[in-house]
Parts: C-alpha cells; structure tokens; sequence
C-alpha cells in the first residue's frame, strides 16, 4: 500500500521545503505540494520535520568482549534504534586470526538474521593480511557488499594490527574500492600505562582515562593518516575524542588526504570527570578512547561545524552495570569497554547541535544520516529523501521536550549515560523502505523485516559520480 | 502556463535522481516519476543533467575603472550569463566617500533597470565609515536587501580602506546580519612595488603579477581573518589565488571562524606565464590579484574539494583588448584590471572540476550555485531544486564538447581568456522563474525581464535554521 | 692602572669555568689560572659570577611623550643600569616628519653627552621614506654609526607608519645592513578599540589592556614578518608580549625568514590583573603592548628556552606615578605608557630564568647580553668575556635575595613596578672599559665617562664571519 | 710539556678573537695577548683558526651488520678522524635481547682498547625493557658513564624496538638522566614496501631510497617526539634527512619538548639520485634514511640555521665496495647499510656551511662540536675553548682548498661517496689533550693513546647549571 506524508517539512542535507511526500512499493516516487493519490493511507505531518532516516555507522551487537556478551542483540539493538530514529546501521564484524573471513561473516549474519527490525550492514575487522586474507577480500567487498574494513591501533594482543597491517589493509582497499576505518591509539603505550597503573593500585574507573592520554589518540590519529596519504588510499577514523586527534585529520585533509573523522554523543556531552563518579559508577562511563577533559568538547564540535568531521556514531556497546560493568571492580581495566548510545544518537544531536545553535539543520542531516550513506556505499538508496529512494523516513516532533532515562529507554541495558539529561525533539514515527517500525512512538516493526544491505564500494558511492555520462549513480546497495 | 521537465537526472547540492519536474507560476511544485499535467508544457531532459541555475556572486557591469567603462553592461552581461548556465548575479554596487549610499544604490539600479534578462542583486562598497554611512546602513540591508558589503584592502588612494574601517564594516556587518566581502592584498606594498618597478623601466605586463606576490595576498587574507576573529563577525574572500591565502583561510576555519573563501575560473586555469604573452597579449590576463605560479592551482583545487574554498566566483570584469586594455601600452599600472568570464564560470566548473574528477557533481552544484544563494540571503528562493522553489533551472548536456571562443562566445568583448580551450558538456536550456531564457541553445529572454532581488541577511540565510520550531527560512529572496 | 680578578667564575654565552681576569688599558688582555700582574689591582671575586655587562637594547631616556617627560634623564637612567648590572644601553632617537634625521641625532646626542656613566647607542626611528631621508640614510648608519631603524605599527597619528613606508625601511635596512626594529600592534584598529571605549564610558586603565588584544599584536608581527620574507631582509620585534606574536616569529624563522624577537620583564612576570589594582594603581602598569592574561607567560619562556625569542629589553620608559601618570585619569588614553625596568631586567632574568630552571646560566648571558652586541653591531667589543674585548665587567653575589622597592631602587621614579618582588643575587661591581662604575654596591663613576658607540652593520656584525679568510670580525664597535 | 699555541684566531661556538692558548698538562691554563711561557714549545698558528675538537657523536666502528663487519675498526676510524679534525666519537655499542647490557658493553670495551688514537665514549642500544634492563641501567648510566640510549624504530625483526620499549626507555632515561636516541623510521611499513619492491623485480639500489619514503622518518619522528612529551623526557633524534621531520622536531620544540636533531653530511651533499648510478655505484650511497630528493637539504640548512636541527653526526659506517656492498647485488635489501664519513664531517660543515655563507663561524663550532659536548655529558671538558677544558684542539687552515677522494682519505675503505668534492679549509694540526695526534698534516699519534670518557648525565651537563650557587658544571666528563 501507498502512504502519503501530508504537510511536513522536508529536510535533507541541503534543503528544507513544505512539501508532501508520495510512497509506494517502499520508495518515494513523488514530492509536492498538496499531493494527493488514490488509495494512499495519509501520514499527517504537520508541523514535523520530514528526515531521512538516521544511519548509525558504528554498533557493536551482540558481540562478545572480555568474558561476556554485549547486552542488546540485533532485536532489541535496532529496536531501539528505531525508537531514536535510526532506520539503518553498520555492524562490527569481528574476525579472527587465522580464521576464514566468510566464517566470521556467517556467524554475524546468522546474529542479526530475523532479528533486526530495520536494514542493516556490515564492516569487517582485519586482523591480519595473509594470503587467505588477500584470497577472500575481494570477494567480501564485491560480492558480499562488506566493503569497509576496520583496523585496531590499539587493544594490544587482543585486536591490535601494526603498521604493517594497517599500510596493506589500505593499500587493498584501494584496490578493491573498500574504506579502512581505524580505531586511532597507541595500544603499545597504553598497555604499559595500564601495567604501571595497576602495579601501582591505581585501579579505580578513572584510571581507563588516565591511561590513555589524548595525546596518543592523536598520534595514533596522525600516524594513520600518513600512512593512509603513503598509499593513496582512504580512511575513516573512528570515535574521534580530541583536539590532538581533530588536529591531526584537519592537516591530512588541507593537504588533501582522503580522510574522514567520526565523533560520538559521548564525546560532545560528556567529560572525564563522570569516571570519578562514586561507588563505581565511573565504570559506566568507560569508553576507549575514553571521555575527556571538558575543553574537548569545543574542538569537536567546532569540527562538525566546519567540516573537518564528518560523522556522528553511536559507537553502541551495552553492558549492564550489574553483572557486567562491576567485572572490572577492583581492577579498571576489566571493566568491559562500551555503552548504550544507538538510541539517543539522533536525537542528542538534534537537541544538542541544532537547537543550541552549533550546527544547522542540514548539517544534522548530513552528519546523523547522508554523509554517513555517501561514504558507506548506502547512498542514494539511504540517506536522503529524494525520488527513487527507499522511504526511510523519520517524522519527528520539534516541538517537544523530553528527559533521557533507563527508565523509559528501548536499549536493554540496565543504565543510560545520558540520564536526566533533557533534550529537545522527538521522532514520532519512524518508516523503513515504506513500512512502519514506529508509529505514534509505539513500536509496530517485526523482528526480522530489517534486510541486510549488499553495500556499494568507497570509489563507486561515496565520491558520487565523476563520469560525464549521465547515469544515477551505480553502487547504491542492493538488498537480500 | 506551466512546464514539465521530463526524464532528466536532477542533480542538487547532495542528490542526483531520475526524475521529472513539474513548475506552476515560476515555482517548483512537484518532483516526481513518471508525472503529468494538463496542459504542461513538456520540456524534454532525456540525457542531460537538470541542475539548479547558476549563481555568480562576483560580477562588475556598466563600470567605470580607469578612465574607461566595463565592455558589458546589464543586457550584454546578463545574457552571456545565461548563455553559460547563471540565472541570478549579484554585482557590485561601487560607492564614493562623501556620497549617500542610497545614491549610488540608485544609480546602480537605473544601470540594470529594463536591461537585466536574469535576476540580480546588489552588493554595496564600502569606502568609509563615519556617521552618514552607519546611519544608511541598516537601511540599505533591511529595506533594500543589500546584505553584503564589500571592503578593499587594495588599490591605494583609490578603493582602499585603511584596517579602522575593515574591522568598523565588520561590527556593523555584525550588527545587522550582512556579510563582509574583502579583497585581500596589501595596497600600500603593492603601491611602493609598482612605483619601483615602473622607475625601473619595467612597464610590460607581466610586472603586474610581479608587483603583487601571493605572499601578500596571503597577508591581508590573514589580517582580514583575525579582525572577523577579534570582531565575532563573518567573512567572505573574494577571488582567492594561491596556497598562502588558502592556508590562512583554513587556520582561521579550524579555530571556528565565520569566513569563506572564493576562487575564479581563471585562477584555477590559467597562469602567470600568460602576462608573458608578446605583444602586450599579456594585458589581457590582467586580474587583480594577478594569475598565479601554476603550482598554486593544485592548492585551490585541493581547498574546492575538502571544503576550505566554497564558492567560485567569475570576478567578470570585461574590458576590450583593442581600445581599453591597451590603455596600457607602456605601463602595465594603467592596463584595466579584469577579464571576461560571466558566461564560461559554470561550464568550466563542470567541464575541469567534476569530468576531471577533482571534485563530485554534487560538490559542482554546492560550489556553483547553492553555497552561494546560502551565504548571500538567495536560499531557498534560488540555489537548489525543490518544491517550492524558483525554477531556475539549467538543462544541461554533458555528452557534447566545445571550445572557448571570442568567435562564439556572447559576451561584448573582443577576447576570450581561455579561446581554444576545450571543454565538455553545454547548457541547452535555460529557464528563470520558469521562462525561458535560452531554449536549444537560443537566446529567447528578453531585456528588463530579470528582477532586482531583496536579499535576506546572512544571520536568517547562510546559517539556515536554527529554531527549532518547524519553519521553512524566512530570509529567502523577494523580488520587486 | 691594569686590574685583575681573581677567583672569580666566568660565564659567557657558551662557557662556565674558574679563571683569572687581567684587564690593561680597559680590555681584557689574559684570561688563566693563577695569574699574576705586578701593579695590577687585584678584584677579589670569589664565589662570584663574573659575566660581560649586560646591555639594554630598548631604553627611553629623556624622552616626550604626550606633554610629558620621561622621569629618567642618560644620567639618573645609565647610572640605574649601572647598578642593576648594565653597562651599555641603546636608546631610541625619535624623529619627525620634514626635520632632518641628522637633527633628531643631534638633539639626542645632546641629552646623552657628559651626562651618560657607561656607554650608549641611538636606534633611529623612521616616521617616513622620502627623498631627503634616503639621502641620509646612509650617512647615519656608514658614518653616525647608528645601524638600527624603528617602525611603529601602532600609535596612528603619532608615530605610526604606514605599511609601505615599513616594506621601503626593510629595502633600505637590507641594502645598507641596518636591522629594522617593529613595534608590532594594529594601530589602526586600537585607535577604534580606545574611541569606542572611551564613547562606552570605560576609562579606567584596564581598558588600555583590553583596547589593545593580543590577537592584533599577532597579526602585526605576522604582517611585518611576510613584508620582511619579501623584502629579504631582516627584522627586530621588540617588547613581544603574547603566544601570537611567538607563534608568527617562529613560523617566519622556520621558513628562513630573518627575524628575531625580545621580550621584557614586566611580560614575564606581571599580568593584566595588575591594570586592574585600585586606586589608579593600574596606571602604574600602563605599556603598549599592555600585560597579559598570565597564561602568556609560559610561551614567553618557552620562546626564551627553546631560541624563538632571543633577547630581553627593559623598554625603560619611566613617569612619576603622582604627576605623569595621572594625566590619565578619568582616561586611560592619556596615561603616559611605559614603566621603568632599566635597573631589574638584568637580576630578574637571573632569579627567574636560570634560578627557577627555566633557562641555563649561559642562555642568561646570551639573552641578555651576547645576542643583543651580535644583532646590534656591538660585538665582539662588547656583549662577551674573551681576550680583547672591551672590560664591560659584571661582578655578581649569586648568594643573596633581595626585595626590589622604590624605596632602594636607583631609578628617577617614585614606583617600582616589581615592588615587593624577591629575587636572587645582585651585581656587587661592574666596570666600563676597566673602570669602576659600581664598586661594591656604590655608586663611582662619572657622569660623562660613558661614551657613544658607533656600532657595527648587521651584515658584518650579527651574522659572524662568513669569509673564509681568517680575520676577526671588522665591525664591532667604535667609540667617539 | 707544555704548548704555547701563538698568533692563531681562536673560535668558540660564541666568541672569536686572536689570542695565544697555553696549554699545560693537556690542559689549557692561560688564553691571552702575547704570552709567553718558558719551556713551552711553541705552535705557529698564524692565519690559522683554532678551534675546538671535533666531537663526532654517531660513529659505528668494528660493528657486524648482515653478515659482514664495518671496514673501519676503532684504530683506521678514530686515526681517519683525527686527520679529520674529530677529537671524540661516541659509537653506538650494540646489544642484544637476553644478553646483560654489561657484556656487550664488556665487548665494546674490548673493541676499542688499545686502538683508539682519540677519546671516545659508548651510547648504549636498548632492545627490550626487562627486569634485567632495569636493574643494569642505573650502574651502566651513573657508574659506567654511558649516558645516552639508542633506540631503532626500524629495522623489523633485528634491531626494532616497539613503542612501548621506547616509551619506558624514555621513562627510565628522564628518572637516571640520560638521553633517548632513536632513529625514527616506520620499520612495519618499510618492511612490507620492501617485500612487494622484491616481489616486484624491482631489486637496484634506487629501491633501497623508494621504499623508505620521507613521509615515514616524519611519522616515526613525530610519533617518538608525542612519546617524549608524554614522557616528560628528553630525546635526541639521530640522522634526520628530510623536512618532514624538521617539521616535526620543529612542533615539538616550540612547545616546549625537550627535543633535538642531527642530520650528518650526507644529506646535506648528496641526494636521491645518486642511488641510481649505474654499475651498481648506487649501492655506495645506501644509508637509512636514505637520501632524499634535493630540496630536502634546504629545509636541513634552513634547520640547522635556526637552531631546529643542532648537530651534526657522521653515521660512519663503512663498507667497502668490493667484497662487502656487493653483497646486495641483486637484491638491495641485502647492502649493508651505511657508508663512511668520520673523516669529511668536520671540514664539509666548514666548507659548505660557512665558507657559503648557511651558517657563521660560532655556528659551525657548536653544531660539530660544543652542543654535542653540552647533550652527552662531555662539556666542559671537551667541546670548547676555556681555561680549563682539555687541550682537544683543531689548528686549521681556511686558506686551502683539496679534493676528497678514497685515494688520499685516511679511512680504511675502498671508496669516498663524496669522492670529487672540492672543499675548503684542512685540519693542519691535531691535539688530543695537549699531545700532537696529527702534526703538520701527519699522523703522529699512538694507538691506544685515546681514552675512554665516562660521560656526565643528561641532567647534570647538557642543562648546565641551574644552582643558584657558583659551582663549575659537576658533570663534565671523567677519564678513565
């Protein structure tokens, strides 16, 4: 059946216009004024904004870390990411040395499969690059559609690649048109930092953070955007924290290296001090990188302003503080990394960026959704509203005021790091290629609609088309 | 009567989609697959890009410089430019010390007045600042829509402004939402250097490149940069030329101030070894700043693509080779300063930029056309495609290649800076408020049919919205 | 009478080590271990320093400003350096615009003759280029011996030159070896700052601080420095102030530019809190450019240590704080700027720089004394303790503290800004040419002993020898 | 006996002056005008320079490296630099993983024993921290007087240290005062760039420049300075090549870091294009870091006049030809690495710095010898001229002129890379603590003679005195 969203505010990365919105078979096929069609169920939106749907690059579901398990899986991961008004993320691959990659994929398919209730993708972690790893890669990125690749600088001895790694992860991805994502700290300084901090019982949650400077994020930050500059390659650094690590991607750029930089809600909201937060409750703050001294915050936003970063991730990664946070009492660097973000993502930045004027409307698009589907391969399909696309759609409530708590959240996870915090903003319903997952704030989805998306490459998608043919672009995504 | 463009690809600052366009009274009212409508008139787009029209911020018409007057006035201007793709212009509004303001509005109203076939507006000198002028220019920003005002930093004892008066225009510009434009070169070193250069004997025009080194265009962009910084206002640089300027523009950004910067075709194209052209050829590649050292180009491009250079701008300025430039013969300080280059801006944009692949057609239409109505109070009236905006609408084939010509071009002027370049893709037609301008290629508009636009300020424009209830901007554009 | 000091240690800019000092016909003649000299005076200075004469490189004597006099006159101000340790000054030689540069040198070698008890110089300020300067140019610095030219950036109307008149110094300066001195702040823009100020009904003195923001000291450094890179010339920033200006200085020497930089002691050790004291105190801490917010001072010393800045000056420039500077009240316009500092600079760089571990003792020497005779023409005569240099001796106690005060102070002025302050150590003798002007903490020398030193060019002086012949160096210093 | 050096122009790295030098016990007791000295022999050095010893901080002598040993033992290497006018190496003692520091030391002892015609000193390799380390290190620093630890960012899987390594060497240097060496290059990358240049065919020695590009020194340099500042330790980075590097050596000084770099000869002469000699010549011109494209050696000049670069080193390393490259052919990676200089460094500093005016005369004395005594613990015993230093003296004319060439060069190696060269300047007479090493041109010093020097700590020397108290510097050096 057709839908037609009536009276809304159509935003997308560059523009804002009245206008109504004609679905059918799950894509847009008509914007204008006072549209009407036959048979079509109206969707009233007046007085809302008309998005695209938020995309969250950066989840971890159902993933397995240090002695246990994430606590949201592909069910209630992008049930509440549904709920926030995010109609599509990209999940974290894991992998294993010496495993085969389709092994690992396989496990991560049959982990979101009939779970998840919106489209879904994934990246894939490289441990290693060896001939199997070479053998398999291309198939992955062209036929599997998993066409970014993540590298770790840092958890040594656990995901940790060096630089060898890293420089030949890119060099493939240039050839196969994949984007490196890395996780940008000095994991060889960190892992000392750790040892003498413990030795010297310094094994409070505030610890994580003083072991792990911003100073060598942004080494790490600028060590990899060299070697990306080395091979000509591209690369995406994830959850950036610091001015060091801004800095860093901003003088990359200036020269003209392929290089993007994501940040998180944590980073812009929340500072250090929250780990010396009492009875252990610092240990639900505990991100790596970590949360930082309060000044921070400026830099980054400062850099999603100007472009100098691009994207906004969840970086979500559950754990309960009972029962698994408190795995790392008495000893902080036990205590699982991570946090639930997947469901306030969008609307902390509406609230925060928008409406505290950091940011415009249009960049909050384009940072939450159509930046992250160009360089992902989503794109036009994903992240934006325009004829021919999926009908991902979020209409959301400007109007409405509303406090963040475990309480009243989807995630299902026993904290939220952002409770009591009062944002502005509201996605009333939620649309995935045409379907309802939210409807008047009520969760109408089912577990399992959610599709895993075949991604375009990084060369095909993100940097649009450069041919002087006409032609839509190609990479798009394809679903299963 | 209405039209219905029919199976182009419309392309905008962040989509690009088959789709047919539907335009009722000069409006944009729907966007669509496979629409109709009764007695539209069917405008055939297969194969070519449908992309918004054109806006060139930086124009010079029907002006007096050195004892002679620009080559084109609004009607030879106007239709060059839409010739090449531009629907709107804002030109440059000259004022004199000792003058109302509302005066020299004035007259520049009479010049355009029933000869523009586009529209226009109007960007105002400011030569002074004392009691007269703060007193006009709430006024002129207001109630005239003349919401950027524009400061030399050059031409000694002739346009120049002492820094008083720069960080003077940048308060007031603060204080009533206009935007600061600024020609960036220190004019009393320029003015010792050609005095020396000229006792010296060196009259040719190659020394009027000499006599302006990039070294201090890029110091007064650098001066300019940290008043907006101390006055909390924003910037706009006009013609941009070499890597100091970039790198100063781009410091300043990356501490979060409000400037942008804009480069010109020329700069992008041609270089300094042009002014070394035998007889007195060199005079017609004389622009202020001048043409560069090639390597500079490499910069600005790379400045286009990362998002530290916004706009681009034709600076047209046209005089004729024969009767005006050679009012040089002998010294290059008397050559008028300027070129032709209203109608090859956005063909050349297109043609080096997206087909060459230093940037994405996307980046094309931001740069061209959208940016441009965003900083200077156009958006959404002009600038993009979407419901409810103007049609100002360029189709455009990007399958045929030609070469620049003063043979063929339609500008009044006997010379073509880039005659005998190369480059692909044309505009066909060419529509303004949803009449057509160029219809196959054929001029069909008609003299006095192009509005003087109201801008909005830069505060309700360039920054979109910020409230956060639903609106759609208000700035906009109205026209007379 | 030859003299000879035993037991002493001697410190130059590279060298520390226990010696014998034998001076002849005011030069030093031997340099040993246990030397003898029949009928030489022995100069007991055991557990003492023994280092070359400090030398001021910015001082004011008897000089109008704003319808009043300096305090200090070449008498009550050389004997004040003197006792603080210094034994040659270079004073500013003011000039105005149609008067003859060789008048202007006249009347100030009129205040200084039979008045001056240790050796001084002239810099020469050049308020214009024109005909009749360039015609004496060469004369002062060939023949008067006066190798240093000041440009004012700031004080529009007063003293403030233009920046074509700055870029026409440089020329002459790089043509005629001069090394051209800058006082870099935006005069254009404080003029505006102070009127606005003023109009606000702010009068107090911290509004000197605010009307004159460091971010414009930065951009004037910056702008002198890039017409000193074009020039290829070379540049002296006096009274460096802020991390802006430091910053600009080191980007400039690190692409080669030839420049150097000095800062004061009331910038290391005062901030701008102290413009705020009660009372009308604050006047007493009146300088153009004014203190700082402390955080400035860290990159002063940071400059000092790692060689971005490479000198200190006093800018002794002092007025009765009951008399002078309360022209000033009810506007801190006319609060005569300056402060005296010609007796402390020498022991505060000590007891802060080299006790508090911020530089070492030979940076000390170099900072104070040894760069400034190399930069300034005055070395090898003066500036070092070395075989056949003038003996401009300092004999200094390392081992006591004292309190500086107005109360003991040497200083025609009735404050001291520094009042209060403990510092380290104290110079107990110092001779000019070998004789005594201070002997054990008294005042002996003779108004009239110090003589006027024609100093060397920059070229041949600053920058060593660069010939391949042995020779020592030529310019050095002569003495009238 | 004692020596009486008359008439010569005495040099230090702040003073020049002619003076006669008595020299006592290998001990310079007396510099003064005329002097004279019964029994003392005189030395003539009329229109000759005498300067201090050369000190030559990176010398590898009788060191096995890939299968073969260096062709210079402590007696043809520390006789070619005598000739050369070094007085002091410091060679690189190696060590190995599981080895204690004090047998390698032990071995290194035993190297140079009875051979070394001059003074030397150990820098000790660090491979690995282990409790074993730790314990040695305090006896091998305060005790063993090896003050300074060489750390190998490259060279994977033989002599590469992890970051962590580095990051606790610099730990433990800042807590017992000694200072980090490191030659920064990304061995991870390096490694790989070499196996695919194999893989490839591409096995000439130009392979060996291309597959270690600057960009990598500039990262591994950054990398260690950010570990420095972490650290609040010291860093000395050895053989920098290119402007990336000085760039980042530049970064961190102006930010206070305490960092400092050497380049050596060879990139300062020769560059890049020298590894493409045909005949295999390239192999005599394989260093690591290789040598750069030619406009590297501006930015090395430029640093080395501003004081971002500060020494220089020779990296000695010879290899004959014949019998030892050669083992790399056809396969690059298998040439040893290095090439022979410790004869050249002195004079081509003079020559191509001073006598083309890059550097002064001071300048010249304090990067090839004082700055080198200051950082590793020599000063005041060596690096100087000044009553009391050891007579380590260099006699030289600057009036000749000669041609280097493997013909006449005193090294023990088949060929010279800078065969060819003219320069100017020739040590003529040698002194090693007052006693003749070369006379008149000759070799007339003893195998043995020189002496081994336990070094003063990093803290103690290089900082000189930060005592209030008169007290010469305790660290200074102590003979064996």
């Amino acid at each position: 059946m057709s839908k037609l969203i009536k009276n809304g505010t159509v935003v997308t990365a560059v523009d804002q216009y009245q206008a109504d919105v004609l679905i059918e078979n799950g894509i847009i096929t008509q914007i204008g004024l006072n549209l009407s069609k036959e048979g079509a169920e109206i969707v009233d939106a007046a007085g809302h904004y008309v998005f695209p749907g938020g995309i969250d690059p950066h989840t971890h579901l159902d993933m397995p870390f240090g002695g246990t398990v994430t606590a949201d899986d592909f069910e209630t991961g992008t049930r509440a990411a549904a709920f926030g008004g995010t109609t599509t993320i990209i999940d974290f691959c894991l992998t294993n040395k010496g495993r085969p990659l389709s092994q690992s994929v396989q496990t991560w398919h049959q982990k979101a499969s009939g779970k998840a209730v919106i489209d879904y993708g994934f990246h894939l972690m490289i441990a290693e690059i060896n001939d199997e790893v070479l053998a398999e890669l291309p198939k992955m990125i062209h036929e599997e559609g998993i066409t970014s690749l993540k590298v770790f600088m840092a958890y040594k001895n656990v995901f940790q690649a060096d630089d060898g790694t890293l420089y030949r992860t890119l060099l493939e991805a240039k050839r196969h048109g994949a984007l490196v994502m890395v996780h940008a700290e000095n994991g060889d300084v960190i892992e000392y930092l750790i040892k003498e901090a413990l030795e010297a019982g310094n094994t409070d949650p505030i610890y994580h953070a003083l072991t792990r400077p911003s100073l060598i994020e942004g080494e790490a930050t600028g060590r990899a955007a060299k070697l990306t500059a080395l091979a000509g390659s591209q690369l995406y650094v994830v959850h950036v924290t610091c001015e060091e690590a801004v800095q860093q991607i901003a003088e990359a750029r200036n020269k003209g290296v392929d290089i993007w930089g994501e940040t998180c809600p944590q980073y812009l909201m929340l500072d250090q001090t929250y780990l010396e937060r009492p009875n252990f409750e610092g240990a639900k703050y505990v991100w790596s990188p970590p949360l930082r001294p309060q000044h921070h915050q400026e830099a980054l936003w400062t850099a999603l302003k100007n472009g100098q970063l691009q994207t906004l991730g969840s970086d979500h990664c559950s754990f309960n503080f009972n029962g698994q946070k408190d795995l790392g009492l008495g000893d902080f660097s036990k205590i699982p990394n991570g946090g639930p973000c997947i469901e306030d993502r969008f609307s902390i930045l509406y609230s925060e960026g928008v409406v505290k004027g950091r940011i415009t409307l249009n960049q909050f698009v384009d940072i939450v959704s159509t930046r992250i589907a160009k360089l992902f391969g989503l794109f036009p399909k994903k992240g934006t509203i325009a004829v021919g696309c999926d009908a991902d759609i979020v209409i959301f409530d400007p109007n409405v005021t509303r406090t963040i708590s475990s309480e009243t959240h989807h995630m299902n996870v026993d904290y939220n790091p952002f409770e009591g915090i009062v944002i502005s903003g509201e996605p009333v319903t939620v649309l995935s290629r045409g379907e309802y997952v939210i409807r008047n704030k009520q969760f109408v989805g089912t577990a399992g609609a959610g599709q895993f998306v075949k991604r375009a490459t990084y060369h095909a998608a993100s940097r649009d088309v450069k041919s002087k043919n006409v032609e839509v672009v190609k990479g798009g995504a394809t679903h299963v």
